[in-house]
């Protein structure tokens, strides 16, 4: 067969591309969006119909560079084998990472600052599908992610049941908790409360939230890690060269987690826009899978994508019970996994060995089992 | 026999005892202390030795009111039996409950602000000791107390373990963990990042840092109260008349997590000063009980007083594992027991029927037990 070509960027090169506006779910326009991503293996087949294409979705403050973030997951012969698939990585709308967010241009002149509307997962979702339509792609073999990444996963298998033939869900719920809506929230306001803020148009003014996205992230940082883990590493150990127990409390006299807590929070600040940070979280503030769906659990029914769900153990902002509820009320479930660690959350970054068990199995799961195409042409022929 | 009288403060009457200088783990004097303190039912026995005395610690902003915080506990016929034993409820060095804190007059003239040094939660008892002193009381029946009142039990049986016969340490650590440390230094931050903190000397000066703490009490109930509970509650529920979902995110349009959380921000700031916050915080940050005792096992191992350890299956600041550390390493255990509650850490506050057969299974045994002074006894009378 002849498919029509796909023109895709080159090898693991951040490329961009303009989708048009994007309409989000609660109304407002966003003008000329553009999407960057990076692609990693050639694509083979049907642009819309059965290909080697794979969407992997990164998570919070992640980007499109998935080689890195998922080390050793994603190459030749690899779980994510680029030798057999063709696997393509989006920075997120509202990003900072090429893609269209607060501290990119807009339109009419300025950066977009407090211009940038309120978004969901599903705008994301469908800035993505926009972007793979602009590519002239409109099916893939598989969605995959973590985090937030998952929670765009699973949107994608019920705004575009047909599209993604089959997903992996990991390390995410079928909704913001309020635990979670309340622990974004401080992260929120901790960029807010920085008077560098400026009301989210702190851009070219020369002060930024640097302090506050600091303060974000270290908050962060501890609903991504278990406390086993950071306990393990750190306990109540000083910061060397520092004393956190002189008579009087002092900032710079710290515990060796603060000084841990600090560094990831100077790393985000040099490479993360608050603007964005505040944009994206509050997208995750809004996830909701049963929303305008009939609920929860019918929205998780009505799925018939064979869909693999992990989670973490010891995850503590996305605890295991919220993977079991997704997997227990699936439309069609493919498979269950647990990752078993110390870390908390970040496990599905960190432990990869069994995350090269887990994709592997993925892969191998789905081609033993019918998509809604594939069932519906058997449907077809026992029809006939 | 005639015991020397011990004169207390008026049945439930708030009181207030000058217990002189308290000089600090940390080598800082904090000079002329007074410490405030309730007590219900009578006082007695022998001031110094068997006697009826239960001192009752409270939690980081507790205070001594502790009827009102234990309500349904603490009375006649109750768990805590005023008919049979003499409760007292102390407000902890630091506090802004009446004990000398932050917000106390300096001997020197203005308010302690930032002259206040910082304090452990040794230095925490060593002040109850002083009081208890003071009052002509150097023994106890027994230390009871939930979270930093557990430190504070704890560290009671190991600083001065001829004091307290019987000790029942609740939802606590046997030190601070790095997670603590850290999820409590974003607390302070919080404060300290508000202009009004004026380096802790804002007393008097018309302006508070009343939004940094309302930001760090927010926080902190995130890590009282379980995730399940929480998300019970209030799921993704709008709060009544505001709408989460527009266009663009608004403070004022808040999901009902977040009105919760607000609420529970001013209440703390209605009743709570923000330079006392840091410094009880700072104590936690510094709670260690292995510290200059040969590390944490050893310190626990050579504890004889008869302790209770209970814990919640769903705590997240002070995870079960840490209790059941405190119960495996003790030298002298009465008995383990576990709340089972979706609230989490306050469930020691909250599960008021499991907290009553709790208290009243050690009150109980206590009973069957002989105390370290009744086993001297006996070693005594065998050894003859």
């Amino acid at each position: 067969m002849n498919f029509p070509s796909v023109k895709l960027a080159a090898e693991g090169q951040l490329a961009t591309v303009a989708i048009g506006d994007v309409e989000t779910e609660a109304g407002a326009v966003i003008e000329d969006v553009h999407i960057a991503y990076r692609r990693w293996g050639d694509f083979y087949g049907n642009p819309h119909g059965k290909n080697n294409l794979i969407l992997v979705e990164h998570a919070l403050t992640g980007d499109s560079n998935a080689v890195l973030w998922w080390e050793g997951l994603i190459g030749p012969g690899m779980a994510l084998d680029t030798d057999k698939f063709c696997v393509l990585c989006t920075n997120v709308l509202g990003g900072c990472q090429g893609s269209t967010g607060p501290s990119s241009d807009h339109p009419d002149g300025g950066k977009w600052g407090s211009r940038f509307p309120a978004t969901s997962v599903r705008d994301q979702v469908r800035a993505e599908q926009q972007f793979l339509e602009t590519l002239g792609i409109s099916s893939m073999h598989a969605v995959i992610g973590g985090s937030m990444g998952g929670a765009r996963a699973l949107e994608w298998t019920l705004m575009y049941p047909d599209w993604a033939n089959y997903a992996c869900v990991i390390a995410v719920s079928a909704r913001a908790s309020a635990w979670q809506i309340g622990i974004q929230t401080s992260q929120i306001h901790a960029i807010l409360r920085d008077s560098n803020w400026q009301g989210g148009d702190y851009y070219g003014t020369g002060r930024s939230p640097d302090e506050g996205l600091a303060a974000a992230r270290r908050l962060a940082h501890l609903t991504y890690r278990g406390e086993l883990e950071i306990d393990e590493r750190f306990g109540t150990m000083a910061q060397p060269g520092e004393n956190p127990l002189g008579s009087f409390r002092s900032n710079d006299q710290r515990f060796a987690v603060q000084g841990y807590l600090d560094h990831q929070g100077k790393r985000l600040v040099e490479r993360f826009d608050a603007g964005s940070y505040v944009a994206i979280t509050e997208a995750l503030n809004r996830y909701d899978i049963g929303r305008g769906r009939g609920g929860l659990n019918r929205a998780l029914h009505s799925s018939q994508v064979p869909t693999m769900v992990v989670g973490v153990d010891t995850d503590i902002l996305y605890p295991f019970h919220q993977q079991e509820h997704i997997s227990r009320n699936l439309g069609n479930l493919l498979a269950m996994n647990k990752i078993v660690s110390p870390v908390g959350h970040d496990a599905f970054l960190v432990e990869a060995r069994q995350m090269h068990h887990i994709l592997s199995n993925f892969i191998a799961l789905a081609d033993q089992t019918p998509s809604i195409t594939e069932l519906a042409t058997h449907r077809g022929n026992y029809d006939i």
